[in-house]
């Protein structure tokens, strides 16, 4: 287990973190300095006798900075030699016991190189999903099977409508678990044999994305039996399952992409761009996030820090498809192909769902068209 | 994988979900029917043809109460059906896409009988910790192990002058995982062996309970080395390792004893305790807090209904051991145990630590004795 521990000498240079916290200017640079002490030796200054541990250990302020309205920037540099090499343990040490703090967000974080590359990013990243979708050099299309309450035979169904029409990916709604009215393991088999007979009719295959459920040891089974049906792409809520079980099974299954599901990771008090920076650095291939204009009140400058977060250079890490969601419609595809450009994949769900079952393939290769035939600039 | 879903007729009976809305008079009611399909079926209903979805799978408001100020108190049942017996899924289906808008917290939620027998609880409670301390009719006592960058041989140095002074249980800090300068098994062994080393002294054991890290496997690893050391109580951070890793390692380890840490709880979108029911209907005996007056925010009204969602009847379920903590002293022993009772365990870390170490088996004795000799009623 002590495999897992990492060096002095790799951990050479340090985590910094950046809250927003609302105090006031006479209190920020007391509260600035608790911070760093609860997220590393979270115990009075004066208690901590070793030298070496004051001077390495210890989170130090960096910066403070007025925000205005009451709010503060402050920079905190974190020893990476704390985290080991444990994804969770890097969440515990961002935000942890702060994150109980109802006066403070999580804005960003920027990871060494050495830990970068200790967890590595996705397996295959935007260019994998590329050219699963054989799709060069246009964006991708991606649908989602629901309402739940389906059988898995009307899921398979509606999973070949879309796949009829063209879709690059159709994935499960991530409340597809695995529920009675459509186990997992019979849901699978039956919207892969979808998959295999739209092929058949269409030339062209559409890859369905079954949404993964359980404990570690459920999801790596249900990776295995997809697997056995033929699938090479998965989806998880990375803040349900947990971001070292993440790491850990990317790892496990090299072949597979994953697309990451924000479910549960709040709006309001960690930023949804380091998340996505997040959840690439733990394995997501593709980064789903509630587009702006939606059902989600994000805002365009998030939704491009979103965007920026999946694709700009990090390390060495492969970039991640962004994929804008959350009520998006077929109406604002140009619009929201201006705005994230060709390396994205756009998931429209409950507007095509809107078509009535036998214009369902109709309206998607509407969707596959819109995308495909968009000029970039 | 199909034996994980549940029958129609074991979830005869459905979730009921509390929200906190920060919504106009004129906009709750269309705000609480979005919030009920977001968290059921996330599509727009029109797109729902078949009517016993629309019937069972649906999410109904059931009541909308004007809490004043702006904030609107939102009930709404959701299908315990859409659950199967994935804790993850529970938090998906209770917050899942719904934690994403910043305007609404999730405040309580009731869970059916079927499901709390499918979780299950803590594996032994309280009672379980009690036996454990051979602590009958008294509050139980803790500390902690801390400042993370010690050596492991410091850190059981420590724990052997907290053991001297006769403490019920001593924890790693939380911010000890697979670190190089302590690494989990050694770590683990060496306070383990100081366990052993003071109950030759005191004829009295204290328990040591190492802080888990890592992914599932790591996590399970390391369940089975603590077992071998002769330990039966370990800690996690069930927001960190995920809810339904927890459920499935509590089984897996029927033996342990789990302490919940807080860590990455937040504290402003998800009650702190919802957050207490539902780790101990996932697995927690011991469910550690920020009590009133530390380090945290939280009021005393926050702190009673932590303590009564860890001990009051739920189901079949046993109790679980309240711990306040974060930032308690000495000093407050008998004001925390008039406030919290004798079914509670204290846990004191920094304030001890302030003594020095050869005074810290003597720190340790006065809040021992602090507790075992305080009077209830």
């Amino acid at each position: 287990m002590t495999g897992g521990a990492m060096s002095a000498a790799e951990a050479s240079s340090n985590i910094t973190a950046h809250y927003r916290v609302r105090a006031g200017a006479d209190s920020i640079e007391d509260r600035a300095r608790k911070i760093a002490v609860e997220q590393s030796v979270e115990m009075p200054l004066a208690g901590v006798r070793d030298p070496a541990i004051l001077a390495e250990i210890v989170g130090k302020v960096r910066a403070i900075f007025d925000a205005g309205g009451g709010y503060f920037d402050v920079t905190v540099e974190l020893c990476a030699r704390t985290v080991g090499r444990d994804a969770g343990q890097l969440l515990n040490i961002l935000f942890g016991n702060t994150s109980m703090h109802d006066d403070i967000s999580l804005e960003d974080a920027e990871i060494p190189p050495a830990l970068l590359a200790a967890f590595g990013g996705p397996n295959h990243g935007l260019d994998g999903l590329r050219e699963l979708a054989e799709a060069k050099r246009r964006a991708m299309t991606c649908s989602a099977l629901k309402p739940q309450g389906m059988s898995s035979r009307q899921l398979a169904d509606l999973a070949f409508e879309f796949a009829k029409g063209g879709a690059d990916f159709i994935k499960d709604d991530h409340g597809l678990a695995n529920q009675d009215y459509s186990p997992f393991e019979e849901r699978v088999a039956a919207c892969a044999r979808a998959m295999r007979e739209a092929f058949r009719i269409t030339g062209r295959l559409t890859h369905y994305v079954p949404s993964l459920w359980g404990d570690f040891e459920e999801i790596d089974r249900g990776l295995d039996f997809a697997a056995g049906e033929g699938l090479s792409v998965a989806m998880l809520a990375p803040a349900i399952i947990g971001a070292s079980n993440f790491v850990a099974l990317k790892r496990k299954h090299p072949r597979f992409c994953f697309f990451a599901h924000p479910s549960f990771t709040g709006g309001a008090r960690i930023s949804p761009p380091l998340y996505a920076k997040l959840y690439r650095l733990f394995g997501a291939d593709a980064v789903i996030f509630a587009t702006f204009g939606g059902r989600f009140g994000y805002s365009q400058a998030t939704c491009r820090a979103i965007a920026d977060a999946s694709r700009e250079p990090l390390g060495e890490l492969p970039p991640a498809a962004p994929v804008p969601a959350g009520g998006l419609t077929l109406r604002r595809v140009a619009e929201t192909l201006d705005f994230y450009g060709e390396d994205t994949m756009l998931l429209i769900g409950g507007d095509l769902l809107l078509a009535e079952h036998d214009k369902l393939a109709d309206e998607t290769r509407a969707f596959v068209r819109a995308v495909e035939t968009y000029s970039f600039g």
